[in-house]
């Protein structure tokens, strides 16, 4: 129970840096530029998950929580606090928001679709099979190189937002686009934002699934010629051993 | 069998991030900025090896593959189905952004050459010289660092970005123009996007080669005063002893 | 005692970098622009702690040192020596500054709050709450990965200075701002600069410890099912019994 | 002998990049920026270093060559070879832009002082002090992070461009003043190219070693209390030994 109420402060601080670097460059002439919004959000994930991924596993969007529970990575009981602290924390920062500054609709910093629905849709689904491939990837099959998996989920959340952010947002978490909503009370085409993360989050991890089922054949396979096997810990060990 | 068909969502999201960025840029008024382009090129393809290199060993790039296959560092029965799963990505990218964007030709998400195509042709090579030798000394090489050759190869593709985009977009990758121009219908000048990165890519693999070969007099010389010898692993082995 | 001393040069050259590119893109007609700035600044601390964190701990900021003394982390008889050299390396470089060039009332490298103070209060508050939890994550904490604390703290600053730049100047650091006030006699809400990072700090590096203290229960908590645990020292530990 | 011969690609590959992306920027209307210049610079060098270090040591710079060689980190013998190489490596790539571009003069890929050179001069020195004491930190202190050398010293190398670009060009290097110099003869204040870089050099090398001659003492001292301790390879010495 310790657990749930210390993980408050990591989402609030993220939401907080995120929705608050996009209020500053409207409010301060558009001075951060939106290349500078991308960085900001990549670079709060990837800090936060060096400073908190021994602590609480850096869990801060319910779709990937979930997602984990369902692939029996992260237990169930769980679960009910991990999306608590996560909405907790989004509510918070978008409340530290709203009494710091004056914020205006153009510098509202919830996530709406910029042109349809449907291709935000899209967009937020695109961009969270990415996501969640990179995570599975990186942060839960051994063979891959672990202590970079902050800056390799950190940077596809850069990416995501140089692709998506001018079509949906770039939102890639419901928790994330609901504080605001609930604060500013703007809730246009909400459901684009927890419909898109959970399908998204969820086929890419199934994908990601997929994949790693059949290692052990795999394994043999890329034994005979990957050209990376060099980063592989099979080979690490192979190595060591000579 | 598997390994290839399970290697089939990789490059389709490469090069639909890739590519898509381009869409975005034009389509929402140039938000992302031909800066922002070159960061999502270089980070997707960094991310896209740290979450697979472990699986499939992160080939991409058909040249690329050849050229390993003749340097005996990728089996040639593998070849085919690499190359038949690279093209298949990156025609699902296309038709994927086709079906979700009304793309105009301003945004036209292939690569064509921006004056002449000579120097495009000039511009390809070296790109693609500069990204083969450094992925032979990064990833085929046990002396070098393994572990970063992902952050050494992304970010060595987001400064050919810098460096050739405006000349001749940058393709570095045949399948990557290829699948563009397939669905789009549009072919000006494609040859220079097969012809350059395959002679770049093999003359690059050719003169890491002709260094690699003669390593063992190196080592003796390296070790007598190269300034970054701490980061060979010789010397890690060495200190690991005492 | 040798110590200190050699500790001078580090904090001077690091502000004049700091500052210099502040100078330097209003002087040169603003081609660094805002992103770049941020860049340079993150980039700074980061290549900082690498050069120096082996010799010195890599101490820039009197807040973080005595913090650090109040949490046992550091030993009070050597905070006044660090905070000595601390701000003679911000008024050596700031005297460069003012030699090199014709500093005008734009180009003041100083921090100042860009509309009311309490804004600029609350918005030091807030980064140097991250960036102290952020060090404390990853630099004081053994389950955390130590390589990684130059890059994680590096990109913090980068961050903070994007999303609070604009706002308050994102000193972070209280000699970095009274240098440069000293050196060119400006002291508008100089205040601010001292009271909001100690504020910062001290609540950052509090929250932190208040997790650290029940590391224990946590860890077992954390077996059970955080994503991230590759990334932990303790699963190195068990994989490399195995 | 064959060492040298084979070192020849990189400074060439090296250097056409560097200068390439200025030639690009001018030539096809500024889409590169300057920001993306100063990332360009840092990411050559950073991939250079990682794919050539374990085999010639990445010596680029003849400033730093010859200083390593004054301070008995690199062999006299192989000085002579090392700064052919690097000469060598600058004129080809110099006459390669050259026949690959209608080089106007705007378009010049050289440097020359912004305003007066005398500034140019304490801004090349600065520079030159922080980048060589970045790597005789990084580079060849046992105690420091190894494996990060490349990324400390490329990101150095960025934020020196982004700081001291509009002033002096931020050259870092007299081979790479040289090559573009000789080839489009322009010579307009070469000799502040010659003399800043190796001023710089063996000041923030000389500094260095001054700190490193004493380190017995301070590692007793850090043992105590440096917050950063846990990045020394000290540390894990001890943490593997229990």
């Amino acid at each position: 129970m310790y657990f749930s109420q210390h993980c408050l402060p990591y989402p609030k601080v993220d939401s907080g840096d995120d929705c608050g670097v996009v209020v500053v460059n409207v409010l301060y002439g558009g001075t951060v530029t939106f290349p500078g919004i991308c960085v900001t959000w990549g670079l709060i994930v990837m800090v936060m998950i060096y400073s908190t991924g021994h602590i609480s596993g850096a869990h801060f969007n319910p779709a990937v929580t979930v997602t984990f529970a369902i692939f029996r990575r992260f237990p169930w009981y769980q679960v009910p606090l991990y999306i608590g602290a996560q909405f907790a924390g989004s509510l918070l920062a978008s409340l530290t928001l709203r009494l710091m500054f004056k914020v205006t609709p153009e510098a509202f910093f919830g996530t709406t679709p910029a042109d349809s629905p449907a291709r935000a849709l899209v967009a937020e689904i695109i961009i969270l099979f990415l996501l969640m491939f990179v995570i599975s990837g990186v942060a839960t099959d051994n063979r891959a190189v672990g202590e970079l998996a902050g800056i390799a989920v950190g940077m596809t959340i850069m990416l995501n937002v140089f692709v998506a952010g001018p079509v949906s947002g770039a939102s890639m978490n419901p928790a994330r686009s609901l504080g605001p909503a609930l604060v500013m009370g703007v809730y246009k085409h909400i459901w684009v934002y927890i419909v898109g993360p959970v399908l998204g989050v969820m086929s890419g991890g199934f994908v990601y699934n997929l994949i790693r089922f059949t290692d052990k054949p795999l394994r043999e396979l890329t034994k005979s010629g990957s050209f990376l096997r060099s980063i592989s810990p099979s080979h690490k060990a192979s190595s060591s051993k000579s």
